[in-house]
């Protein structure tokens, strides 16, 4: 049996060791996992280098969770939360906001288009009701990326606070503290951190998240009652996924091992640059600009040729042993490939190889997406 | 490095086997992952006989998120739970009442006195707004066993429907949803049934959980809506801990294949009659009454000898490759010991000399408690 990679947002592929490193039961109360845990949060600290000013806050459960964990623990219930919306993920933020009952509004883009830092400062000056911003870093939904330093810059500029979906960004592209101003930053352990899924986390203003008692909707969701518990004694409230927080520790240490950030982004950069390029070739078309494509996950047009059946494509390619996603999360009419997790350029070109050959199954000979007016595709050859 | 079996209440001891189907990448949208899912949530709902009434809705996250999630998806804004308390649990499923705003009353015990259903029915007679009644079935504060079947037929009785946290006793100590009356049954996957942690699960009775749409006070422990998602398409909402649920998955062949709850019980029984006659020629005393005591977790008082410090009796075990439960939840001074895991009864007579060689260590010759009045204990031979 072949064990299929998986080119998709997440879960993803990790490597031997970081799976390895679940083959031990941990008591969740004793001292050597306490460490560990300890590790794993001034690690994720680190990252963003916060030593001064954040404490990490992990959540179990999914990267959803810990959103939902943070809005509910920092925006106050008399608070009111813009959410910047170009995607599902925007959505599911704001969709949240309306189930724990926190005022919301939103501004929104086209999903081919990114957040636009002028409309967000417009915005702001004309709703002094707005204590809160929210946005989604790199919005898997197409892949695309916000521009967060110059929407960080306005939102502290107009004296609000800033959550940060970094979800598939976080360990690959750079976010630093000391430099982009924000409340909080959200995460989970099996995006560009490349460890196992059940962990969610967020790094939050220290001196912000002690004046958050009571605020929040949920008492598993708490995420200022749970910082008061690894306070305390460093443990957690309720049981802790130990298993997953062991692969969590080795994939950190294989984060750093790699390079860090810088490394960890130029080798998914490099993925990417190959996915493209060898997509490309084949006659596909990307639905983003490049110039706005995160390389985290690509969203490709669905090619026109009645031959391409999404389905058999995606069948094709995981008895070939690649797992991309089976759907789509775009109002375009697109499926998506990722470039995260831990592959390289020679995952990336065994991709490529079938795909071709997948595509020469089906009797497809071009990807090229069915022309709409302006828009000139080449011919099949 | 001596990897240590785990004498908890959870998270436990795992086969190998159980550990080692976490070393495999899942896609959480691919047919196979979503087969193996399948059989989990059906074979979870065969454990309590449950095929004609019940759905199960598995929950990312420890026990607590699940109860959580299932008090608020099944007690309208409007209802009101009772909740049946005599240790920390019961505490807890109050204290989520008060957080998430539902209606909540108590009935409260001792922590070595069981549930009395006499009491729970004269309480239901006398107060018409409560619409449901939870019950801890065995409450791992000390171990005690609830009369889970009397305290179900008065609640069904008076008209009323019962949450059963049977976090600690699911798959170990019977339940038969044919024979009796609930609403739902929450437990987790590390516990009896030996996988890792990381997943909760609620089984409900479908006609019930289908009138629960907007019920929930958050989106991601919104049980209704995880249903649906299930029902629609297999998937999971939000991404499930993918390596937890294949643990999950051989944990429940492994449970079968064993011989199911009367086999998984029994051999829990006999670690449990192993331990407690080795701790008390010890000179250890149980908390509990032998007839109140489940066959999961047992507290013993702590020792008078003031040779017998409890943090050093602790860290000799743990050098010994054993790990108890560091701390205590209930009011008498006290300290746990598990019987549930991947263990039999030679890992629990090895649990035993070491603890005999720590208490020899410490200079410990009886490890009976101080005694209180009318209490005879036989001096230290």
């Amino acid at each position: 049996m072949t064990i299929p990679l998986l080119l998709t947002p997440g879960p993803l592929t990790t490597s031997d060791t970081v799976k390895g490193a679940m083959q031990r039961d941990w008591g969740s109360r004793d001292e050597e996992f306490i460490a560990m845990n300890q590790k794993v949060r001034d690690r994720l600290v680190d990252v963003v280098h916060g030593e001064d000013t954040l404490v990490c806050v992990p959540i179990q459960g999914s990267g959803t969770f810990a959103i939902e964990a943070t809005i509910g623990t920092l925006v106050a219930r008399d608070a009111k939360l813009l959410v910047l919306v170009n995607g599902a993920y925007g959505t599911r933020m704001a969709t949240i906001c309306a189930t724990i009952g926190r005022e919301v509004t939103t501004l929104k883009w086209a999903e081919d288009e990114a957040v636009d830092p002028a409309a967000v400062d417009r915005y702001l000056a004309d709703d002094p009701d707005v204590t809160h911003v929210a946005l989604v870093h790199c919005e898997t939904t197409t892949g695309i990326l916000n521009p967060l330093d110059a929407v960080a810059e306005v939102v502290a500029r107009r004296n609000r606070l800033l959550i940060v979906d970094a979800m598939s960004t976080f360990g690959a592209l750079e976010i630093d503290a000391r430099v982009t101003p924000f409340a909080a930053v959200v995460a989970s352990s099996n995006k560009c951190l490349e460890g196992a899924p059940g962990v969610g986390f967020a790094l939050i203003n220290r001196a912000l998240l002690a004046d958050c008692a009571g605020n929040a909707h949920s008492l598993s969701l708490d995420l200022y009652d749970q910082w008061l518990g690894f306070e305390k004694n460093a443990q957690w409230r309720f049981t802790p996924p130990t298993h997953v927080i062991a692969a969590f520790s080795q994939a950190l240490k294989e984060h750093a091992g790699e390079g860090g950030v810088l490394a960890r982004g130029q080798r998914y950069r490099e993925n990417h640059r190959i996915l493209v390029d060898g997509m490309e070739a084949m006659g596909f078309r990307c639905l983003l600009e490049r110039t706005l494509q995160a390389p985290i996950i690509v969203t490709f047009l669905m090619p026109g040729d009645p031959q391409f059946v999404f389905g058999d494509f995606y069948d094709h390619l995981a008895r070939k042993g690649f797992l991309i996603y089976p759907g789509k999360l775009t109002t375009a009419d697109s499926f998506r490939v990722g470039c995260i997790g831990h592959l390289g350029p020679a995952q990336m070109h065994d991709a490529l190889g079938a795909i071709r050959e997948s595509l020469d199954q089906m009797g497809v000979t071009n990807g090229a997406p069915t022309p709409v007016s302006g828009d000139v595709v080449t011919a099949s050859d």
